[in-house]
């Protein structure tokens, strides 16, 4: 395959996770290797023109032109992004919508190539989850469409863990890593303090309408005794009295009962026992926020006994100050691997992990058609839970456990964690604001 | 002062912190320094009899004469407790309440005396917060009362730093450090998706009456943009009308604001905004759960904008994966202090920190008496505030910064955090059961 020669934008998407930013610099670095594949450009005034760029935003930085100068970051803030929560580019949750809104996604595509032709960008890199791959697609399809050669190279993200045809995706294992630990310790301070009247906390996590982070702080579980006691599986439907009826057995037995939640269970009638109705975001997805409080009152009007609760939020998705090693260098790894196949002439296709082994543990990645990524959604299959369906199973802990195995140091600074911050140098625009 | 002979008795109590057991660990490992003022006893078999023993769950394992053997207990097992979160040997929210009801205070008192008679205890550690210095105090006062020689010393712990006369308490440097960790960490998450319709996230924390937790975060804001935007303080009467406008202000100038909200924050009527009426635990206090939750609804309907909450719960006082290292300290250093001067001859004290100095950070132990520490409340100074009532000021940053210093090699284990398990070896009761 000839040299495609011309610039490559990298951008995030969808919700952030512990190690967004670690893809990010994989990108920025493996992009270094190839000078020759992308000699610089001279401008009007013979100054050398950058050939990474960054869009803000995602695919939002885009559309109106936001992009800044990859090139001039400092080598050492690349690097800290590997420990920097949140998406060092910013992100965005706009959608390309020809179902809903096929005139402005019409408008929007034809913009998105006018904006790669006036900086004759012929490589994209998008980070982001299902909705995310989804606009990757697009884009290489309208590519393909319009004869502007280019490739369109996905970069997986989620801690939801949901993407089809990858083994997982890089943010899970931090994020089982971090609720895991949180559960030990919440259970260290709620079983030491159990007194006969009994004492039960819920602790609420996200994954939408897979289990997957919730089913990850089995990983907590080092004997039948210790905690977690009873994980909730949007997998498994939710019923209401033989839920209470194991909360009182695990009471009875040990004196306190540790209950995780994923923010998305629901009953066998499909209604979600957690949604806020109230707030829809603009992928039509409800607002999941109250599925602990919910249990907490049922368990304590119904077995009379404190119920506490916690609730992880956003910072079970950024807890990047006790982030999975292993998490990390895949995140990295996929980000390098997608400027690799780039260069090498692919386009549209998602990179994925491979499991190759469990023990020890080896794992690579590879390709995947974007085709296969987009809206389809993988739950955590019934064969990895218990039959009660209320733990997930010895197949689901082989499967996880070596998703969350080793630590870096974490750079600091006076006591707490030292972020990277980009330089954020705006690369000037080149043409007319975007009408919306 | 002439040497004591008798058994050391140590027990914990109330809420744990993520260094309680610190407390503990010092006070074993300095006991194992007197092997001389302590000589092992012999029971009717000729065999050794312990002479440190802790009390299961607090108070009521010594009414119920719980006790188990500390000096069995692995070297490492011991050293393993600086890392352990929980309260290893138990703990209880059982109060002596002579005020409310001073016939079961009374037999409690008889029995507890009984107990220490048939088991020889001279020496009484308490390691725990306002009301168990309360507790300590009274079994001070029985002591001298009974003519029972014994020296008892309180031990401070508490995540809410709310102890009179001491500079602060362990449990607090830890808690602040992890929460204010996490408020960089989903603020560089939220942050990172805010667009122009802005966002708000809403971090709840704990501290009851006080707001010396929440106004810990204030150590997240490394510049004047960074967060927490607003923290909410109990010391300062919350004002709806005026709270919106500073979130609208901020909003529309970094087009996302984080706010830390005590659980504890009121009204200028006194009015709990998150209170929660229907559950009161023994003490007397209200159950503290939904000033987020709250918090969001105004901000939503007011602002017409999505705002999220984490509630952070125990998970704050448990999070020993990372804890301070001059927390940890101190911790030690204050049940070391607790042996040393009780060998001496005192009793009645609570072992308190004296700051000597901010740079270098220098603090040594001293002794407080205990009528002094119990059922004192300590609040933030008004004069730690800024004007607005909005964020701690520099006065507080000073005084907070030191306590969030250094990091300490976690124990791990398979990617998660090992904790220690004592091995609880049982001492044989001498008393027919208690009568309650």
């Amino acid at each position: 395959m000839a040299n495609l020669i011309g610039r490559m934008l990298v951008a995030q998407s969808g919700g952030p996770t512990a190690v967004i930013n670690g893809s990010l610099a994989g990108v920025i670095q493996e992009a270094g290797r190839y000078p020759d594949l992308f000699p610089q450009e001279s401008d009007a005034d013979d100054e050398p023109v950058p050939v990474v760029y960054g869009a803000l935003n995602g695919i939002l930085g885009v559309l109106n032109e936001d992009f800044i100068d990859l090139e001039v970051e400092k080598r050492a803030t690349i690097e800290a992004l590997k420990f920097t929560p949140g998406a060092a580019l910013g992100t965005c949750r706009y959608k390309i919508d020809f179902q809903n809104k096929p005139e402005q996604a019409a408008r929007d595509v034809d913009r998105l190539f006018k904006v790669f032709e006036a900086h004759n960008i012929r490589y994209f890199f998008y980070i982001g989850g299902n909705d995310s791959q989804d606009t990757a697609f697009k884009v290489h399809e309208e590519s393909v469409k319009r004869g502007w050669e280019m490739r369109v190279i996905g970069i997986p993200k989620t801690i939801d863990n949901d993407l089809a045809n990858t083994d997982h995706c890089p943010g899970y294992g931090s994020t089982i890593k971090y609720n895991a630990a949180t559960v030990m310790e919440v259970a260290a301070d709620i079983g030491s303090m159990a007194t006969d009247d009994g004492a039960c906390c819920l602790i609420e996590v996200m994954g939408r309408d897979t289990g997957w982070i919730a089913a990850g702080t089995v990983l907590a579980k080092r004997d039948p005794a210790s905690a977690p006691h009873i994980i909730l599986l949007p997998e498994v439907a939710f019923d209401e009295d033989r839920f209470v009826t194991k909360v009182k057995e695990t009471i009875s037995a040990l004196k306190y009962c540790i209950v995780v939640v994923a923010e998305g269970i629901k009953d066998a009638a499909g209604n979600r026992i957690g949604l806020d109705t109230t707030q829809i975001d603009p992928f039509g997805h409800g607002l999941l926020s109250g599925a602990a409080e919910r249990l907490a009152q049922i368990v304590s009007k119904k077995l009379n006994i404190k119920a506490r609760t916690v609730k992880l939020g956003y910072a079970q998705r950024s807890a990047a100050h006790f982030a999975s090693a292993t998490d990390i260098e895949e995140a990295v790894a996929c980000g390098e691997k997608a400027v690799r196949v780039a260069v090498e002439g692919k386009s549209g296709y998602m990179v994925k992990l491979e499991r190759e082994s469990n023990q020890p543990y080896r794992c690579t990645t590879a390709l995947q058609e974007l085709k296969d990524i987009a809206n389809v959604e993988r739950l955590v299959p019934r064969e990895w839970i218990s039959e009660d369906g209320f733990l997930p199973n010895e197949h689901f802990v082989e499967y996880a456990k070596p998703l969350i195995q080793g630590e870096l140091p974490i750079p600091m600074q006076d006591g707490l964690p030292r972020h990277a911050v980009l330089d954020r140098v705006p690369i000037p625009k080149r043409l007319p604001p975007r009408e919306s």
